[in-house]
């Protein structure tokens, strides 16, 4: 529904700065490049300052203090962080939520010895074996696979097609999306006589309290106890997550990181996208690790870390300006080659 | 069902050019090591020469001029392009497509709301949710999910369990693999009071016309707007695209690729396997980039990259051979302070 | 079931060394860490020794001859492989294993013209396509499609919501994890007049005997012939396996590995994680390749290899030595430079 921009300002606790030229009356709302006249956008970051400057909104939300030459046909609203204000303003402009009401569709396999609260909602298809448990509120997509004994704790949001391994743990608020495999058998053999021998996976994997899980991710479960995901972590797209890994509180796995079996992460920690943690080591609370990094043993929490093998991050840069300058080396031992030689020859050499 | 070779030439425009003692009925098709008696296979590659003077194969189709000596059993058919000829002959031994009838499977789940033209084919257990739309002649495989109001252009096939979110706009004749998911929540997070408060992803996946989708692939939503693939770019396995991201027109993303929020990949572009992107920047049409790249800032097209972080290929190429001689550079030094020693002892130091 | 010492002992062929003060019922068993008190653990690796000398188990299978000073109240069971020993151990205090029951659920779909062995477990929204057969004794999870024509051996186990394309071909004692795509087109196009044409992927996926095949991986069909996976071979989750890729017997293929097309891996090959192999190569029988190495080009066997190009890991490792000490170098180098100087200055340059 459209809103005036003194609304919208009241809306994200800002102050319009700039409503000369401007239309009274938002309609929408959409990125600096993508907005169209009558829309607002936001801006948070220098980078796309040019693109402000030609962009079509009509509005836009900016840092407390804003003072770049934009379009005077441009109305600002300066909030203390705009990226956080646009999402409040987005949700007035969002399409209705979609309602996933209580019940279990009819096409729905639930198995006679499975509970599920009759507050939680089972969309078409889904499967829930017996001993399982689903929690008050939580909403199970069509097509996941809930396997024995395990539990989905209260107001969870499994999206579709969802593998639940047997005696699988997840907590509350917990989601998770599309595709994603919770429980699969860890990757253990012993070789015997020329044979790799299945290595029994008898753990559980335990996702604790408001824990996100992307899509297409991958958790094993442990050998035994169990493999654990702390309270608040989120983890993005396409993880591998080891068996017996144990991640800590509120850390964050960016896209298509593998973490080997038996690693602990601590809380707070960031692995961004393509990092490989080798098994059985530890990575310190607050550690930042930048993408592609390879972590061959353990390191210490509230630093940045980069490279392969991963050291901290100043070294890395330092390793790479040296290796930049290899040329420049070269030169200099050519000149001094010459210099000496010359030197030889007048000393009788 | 066999062919004469006259036949086959006739097939792939190309001429015989050598049969005097090859079996004149061919009667199926495979690559030089497989290929066995009485089959054709083909040669495209030099650093096949050694296999195809040993391969079993009763005739092989080669480039124009081909010249190189092979034993004479082996007839030869010459063409422009014996991969692309070899792709003409494999649908003559093809086996019988798969038929999918017009219709909708008695186990599938049609919300009634939703429209699927009556030449669709929707397979067993498939689920359709309200509002959602799929076009003439598309062929929505067993187990697949589409979300409300997702919409599914003409002749698109995706393969069996598939999962689409609500609003995905799918274009025409799209392609999409097993296992993969469109449009989940982007990664996004804002931290307040020690915890990851989840940005809401309001946004859509937008797949335009001819665009073809890996197996086991993630695509997530936009924050808001959309996160848009460009007609006819094509998109391999296990590859990772995040919310807001833009790809062009007939660009290559190879896979395991993983692309960061809201970076923008030009057309004719190819990312070669495990590549990395990061967020916010730009990579121009028609750049090629080499496998396992980090691209940590905006490249230019037209050119091809290599190296973490990315450089046109041919200073990775110096970078590289210049790390190899550092041993080198070493004994130049090691020479040179025995050298300067001497000089030194001899001028009194 | 609760167990004496001396029957653990006898179970796993070991000999209670340190029994003095632990308690004579052992009632579970868990890591080091996690042990409580009449539990038992495992020692097998020597970095988790202080953990040892902390932990709350009340027993701890070590290797013969173990000797370290531990809390005298730790009981000791010494045993040739400590953590082989363990795995006996687990299956003794390991829950009840699901019971699959032979027959078809009455919500699968079952294509009348599939053959599907009486003794075989078809589960809950499994759809089985026409021509496709599954032999005795194999389990086929929730929501799995079978494609026509498809050969599922005897004692397999697909795990829930795998996808098995068409005529692929999967061998005897076959472990497939959820979320699993076998036989999707491998990603082969051709540029005619500015677009990506498909090259029909005809051929086939064939799984040999004893494969086990991890969570959300990628096997493509061959463009032609077969892409093939040898007996015994395991793959971890989330690995791409390209288009007429051939994999040798009882290899290892680590998590988030992705092998281009028509690329040969040998026998008892290890891939760890995050390895990428170009296209058309081979790796020789035996040969280990270190985590996040990239392999352009063809690698013999019974050698350890790392880096990105692949080299053997020795001199990978002397290539970061020289890399490290490149500001040694510098240092060097101006130490030179100063005496040259000096020098030049005596002569009388």
């Amino acid at each position: 529904m459209p809103l005036r921009l003194d609304e919208l300002a009241r809306l994200v606790g800002g102050r319009v700065t700039n409503a000369a030229a401007a239309p009274t009356v938002i309609t929408g709302a959409a990125s600096i490049s993508e907005a169209q006249e009558g829309e607002i956008t936001f801006f948070g970051n220098a980078r796309y300052l040019s693109a402000l400057r030609s962009t079509k909104a009509s509005c836009v939300l900016v840092p407390e203090g804003f003072a770049e030459e934009i379009p005077t046909s441009l109305a600002t609203i300066e909030v203390a962080n705009p990226s956080l204000a646009f999402s409040q303003v987005l949700e007035q402009f969002a399409p209705a939520p979609i309602c996933h009401r209580a019940g279990i569709h009819p096409s729905a396999i639930i198995d006679s010895e499975a509970e599920v609260d009759p507050s939680a909602s089972i969309a078409a298809n889904a499967v829930i074996e017996a001993g399982a448990k689903v929690g008050a509120g939580s909403i199970i997509g069509a097509g996941c696979y809930i396997g024995h004994n395990a539990r989905i704790g209260e107001q969870c949001h499994l999206h579709p097609n969802v593998t639940v391994y047997d005696r699988t743990v997840i907590g509350d608020r917990v989601i998770v999306h599309g595709g994603t495999t919770i429980g699969s058998d860890g990757f253990g053999f012993e070789m015997n006589q020329g044979r790799h021998v299945k290595i029994p996976q008898i753990g559980i994997v335990q996702i604790d309290n408001d824990v996100e899980v992307g899509a297409n991710v991958v958790i094993d479960r442990a050998r035994f106890g169990r493999t654990w995901i702390g309270e608040g972590t989120k983890i993005d797209n396409l993880v591998q997550i080891a068996h017996n890994v144990v991640i800590g509180k509120h850390s964050l796995i960016i896209s298509q990181t593998g973490i080997s079996g038996s690693a602990r992460i601590g809380n707070y920690v960031t692995l961004a996208g393509q990092v490989g943690v080798v098994g059985h080591i530890e990575v310190g609370d607050q550690a930042i690790v930048a993408a592609k990094t390879g972590i061959s043993k353990s390191i210490a929490g509230k630093q940045v870390y980069w490279g392969t093998p991963a050291v901290p991050l100043r070294e890395e840069k330092e390793r790479l300006a040296f290796i930049n300058r290899i040329p420049k080396l070269w030169e200099k031992v050519k000149r001094l080659e010459a210099l000496v030689e010359k030197l030889a020859g007048k000393t009788g050499e």
